[in-house]
């Protein structure tokens, strides 16, 4: 018989089998691949990202037209680049979107034409704090054209007149998002879901894309309990055209954790969904608590990535993010200085563990009855407790066991136990299973597991 | 239209236009004025003060006569204080409480004869561990004759007969207090109470006369939603008589402040009422947490001012007691070092400031409904967003729309999204209102304000 | 009339008389006549202990046979002990129980023969890493035979062969415990239970033992509101059977208390229930709390004491563990160290008298109905408040009182108001009373007390 639990165990031996080093180089180079490409919240450079990750995991790439009205909002013109480039009074080139597409203001109208210094100005964007890094900027929802520069580069313009060489289109097409389903026993499902418009940025977010590509593929040889949905959308409005397009698929989600940030060297961090204790967000602390390293836990806050539009009180979903250093809080963060230096192998596989650990406790949660409620069962006629008794102390399954027997009254499920024992949750899965095999616990089909 | 939320707007006006050095020498030199007047829970003292009150604010006095049942009280005969003193064995006058009225004991019994020091003893209070300062000690509710001194003048006493002239009386009369009621567009009333019957002691009670008057003309010139109630009462028996004079207003108090100690220089310290949380506490806390200055916050304890008797178990009402220092805890308090040098102009008007802000967060409090949940709504296309994407972080105003339409789902007032997002009340508030101005938002009539 | 508040009065008098000194000499010297016997789950060591208890307080001895099914455990054969004794390859005697007792392992088969020191080694117990003591071990459940020993002497035996003479037997008889009821006005029971199944370890029981047996006698003299049930069984399998043969007896057990550890120099620790704020873990709490010595308060764990079956979840009884040092957690523990000088009389007498306090705020803790609710009663036409006022605190019983007449709105007992006053608890129930005699409260029977 294959129970509900096969899952967890094979995320366990996943996670107790990982190839650190080959597997983290093999994603450290989808991520480099992915660099270079100008992505944006719809186009080629899109469409060419996913196909880049179908060669990891057989994601399917949808299409949504242009004009459809998604909630509030509408979905926007279809953004082709061809090029960009800035031409100096003397001709030279000044900047060229094909040496680092963040050069271009993402979603730029097009433009050709000749404008002086001064009028140019108010096209530019730099960052006067961190004069020698261009910063990433985007005007979606209002045509605009203009360029990002670095501080010391804008400093430099000498007066006269500038050749502007906008090379794109805003026209009917169709906004592109990834979607892979690894299905499952039971129809609710866990939601992962990470943003694909950034351009050049590596961290932010060709790491996140990679992470997920990678871990729908593992999880793709499992049979899950869940059933596991990977999103691969362009941030914000390809999360409102899913969930607009898919809203009785929302309601099954059970579960949730928004990816980005997955590869640079800081600590991981869990932000908290909107209902901030949901079995997401205990698993995930869990996982956190008991990784060994320094982590952060935030609060819920309306804002970071696509858990803004998850965690919508209209929705109000059960949706975390499980990222590195968070949104914003690195020195590098949308800027020309998040390049593929900034991710680490090692960090990739990292932020992979932790998402299979979480899977293993959403796999593995349920409520237990104790069928001997009444006393200790005595577990070593059982052969599951030692014989020579007196001990000062019981030794780690010993006591993951009483936990069990003691707290599972049919109210509580595992990872309960395991917070209040502060055992891991693997331990006290284990113990669970030692007790049902000896006929001394029964998994309850409510409770723990599903929302 | 003229909408409840108006007189939160004036209030915050208000607030930011407060003439600190023009009100606060005005308020002090109210509280010197009042200061030298022989107070007491009856008479004419307490008259002659509420008459001066009312040349701040419109208040009226009210009569209760002696022998009214109030509860488990009864209101005394009234006290009639003429003059006291106390002549030593070679005529010289010792003490005279035309100098300072703490000298004789408040609500003293008229007493006129020759007493030896021995017995004398008997009838004086001095403060052993604060040698230089002459208490204020009352005898209400005993009939009894007694004079208040230093420790270092009761030392300086020879022994031999001392004649006592205390000329004062206690026959039927009546109890007095003050009273002012800013009509609202609700029935439910804020409750401001402070006690008046204290005599020469300046930060208590002259200056939470004052400021309450202060605050009652400045209410006046308003249009709250709530009905604000001014009482100044004798402490105690005042309470009590009010309360039972006026049940069924007292189940109209939705909210309610005791004010005392309001001038000293210490730090703000607001004691909770016995429910601990009542809006009125989260009004008065968030208030606190975002003065930029060091303050307190206590739990309740059935001790210290008329906060003792509305929160008494028969009412239980959210009445909490925003003062400076607490009751007892500045070496001056109940002593003759209470004097109109203890308090300070400016603090007169800090703390005014932080009843104007209280109010303002009751009457701004409701709560909202986003009226596009699902989803963030595009702010972009109403004006309410910038334009250019991608930048760190929300700037404040954009953060405080985006709290606000998160936690907007019926369940929340805007209260409740100033503590969860850490936000200032006014900057909630201020987006609220933009956000109802681009119809994205609706007040409900059921949530937040009233009880 | 006799109220049911008599023996909160009793027992705080014994509080407050208790003679060190006499009784702290009488405790140590049954301790000390106590430890030399050995003693095991079942058998003759254990009858003639209780025994000896039955010289301090009138308990009954009860048999339980071989074979008898108690929930998943079976009562084992009975144990005889004999002699037990070990001689080395030149014939002396390497090792004799009757030196130490717990040089034969705790139940171990008979055995008489000789074995070569490798073969020997398999049945010998020793601690390396505390070399010079010999551990206590058991083998109830598994038949097997062996020594104890220190790890000096283990290392000191030559290699040869050794004479084995254990005479021991293992038939058919019964499991033994002691029981004391002291009846009470109310059925529902207090439990006080102690382990007295290990052999020559002082502070693990016999102090436990000597100190319920002391308990048991003087709530002898009394008239509790609350059936006292003190229980003297074997570890693990006595709890067990007393469970499963009085199953309805222990649905009344209201309050419970495991005793053990109790005359070492550490200091007083409380372990919660498993309910975790039970009336019993808030009673001990408090009493601690104001113990005026450092203590421990710790969350339930399923493993240490018979709190492990009271508390298993088929029973969920509200029993927690007051210690002085817990379980395990001191170095002498479950060695020959903890001998009768580990204990010390004067922390006997201290423990003894937490308990007494314990069971005084049991006895005493009721909820109260407030006479006069609206406002504060006029505490002082009754003599119960000072007639000078206006000083700066009020005293204890005066603050008592107030605390009292706020919070007795008929939902709080008097062990809220000491929590919430953080007075303690005998002061409450001193002012309580003091107001009932007034006629301002009323005792309630529905709450406090009872579960």
């Amino acid at each position: 018989m294959t129970t509900p639990r096969d899952a967890a165990v094979d995320l366990r031996r996943a996670v107790d089998s990982l190839d650190e080093h080959g597997l983290g180089a093999q994603m450290h180079a989808a991520v480099r691949e992915l660099y270079p490409i100008c992505r944006s919240i719809t186009g080629e450079g899109l469409r060419r990202s996913l196909r880049i990750l179908q060669r990891i995991a057989p994601l399917e790439l949808r299409e949504v037209p242009t004009g459809t009205q998604v909630f509030d909002w509408t979905v926007p013109k279809e953004w082709t680049f061809r090029s960009a480039r800035l031409i100096g009074p003397d001709g030279e080139v000044v900047l060229d979107a094909a040496r680092l597409n963040l050069h271009v203001l993402n979603y730029s109208a097009p433009f050709k034409g000749r404008v002086p210094l001064e009028e140019l100005q108010e096209h530019l964007h730099s960052l006067p704090d961190k004069p020698a890094l261009v910063p990433y900027r985007t005007s979606y929802y209002q045509e605009a054209w203009g360029f990002c520069l670095s501080e010391e580069q804008r400093r430099r313009l000498r007066p006269g007149e500038y050749q502007v060489e906008i090379d794109t289109a805003l026209a009917d097409g169709s906004l592109t998002y990834g979607e892979l389903v690894v299905p499952g026993k039971q129809l609710d499902e866990v939601l992962v879901s990470t943003h694909c418009c950034h351009p050049s940025l590596a961290n932010d977010n060709c790491a996140g894309m990679v992470m997920c590509a990678t871990l729908a593929a593992m999880l793709g040889g499992m049979k899950p309990r869940f059933t596991y949905r990977f999103l691969f959308v362009p941030g914000t409005i390809g999360a409102i055209a899913w969930l607009a397009l898919n809203q009785e698929r929302g309601e099954r989600i059970a579960h949730g954790l928004v990816a980005a940030c997955a590869g640079d060297a800081g600590r991981l961090t869990y932000k908290r969904s909107r209902r901030g204790s949901a079995e997401i967000d205990r698993a995930a602390v869990h996982v956190l608590a008991h990784c060994g390293q320094d982590h952060g836990i935030r609060e819920f806050v309306p804002y970071g990535y696509d858990e803004r539009q998850y965690c919508s009180p209209g929705f109000d979903l059960p949706v975390g993010s499980l990222t590195r250093t968070p949104y914003g809080e690195y020195p590098e963060y949308h800027t020309s200085a998040d390049d593929p230096g900034l991710v680490k192998a090692e960090k990739l596989v990292d932020t992979l563990r932790r998402y299979l650990e979480v899977f293993e406790v959403l796999e593995g949660n349920r409520a237990y009855l104790n069928l001997s409620p009444k006393c200790e069962p005595q577990l070593g006629k059982r052969g599951l407790y030692r014989s020579v008794g007196a001990q000062s102390h019981a030794v780690a399954d010993q006591m993951a066991m009483l936990w069990v027997l003691n707290l599972s009254d049919g109210t509580r499920s595992l990872l309960d136990v395991a917070e209040r024992s502060k055992l891991a949750f693997n331990e006290v899965l284990r113990a669970a299973r030692a007790l049902e095999g000896a006929g001394l616990l029964r998994p309850l089909a409510a409770l723990g597991g599903g929302r």
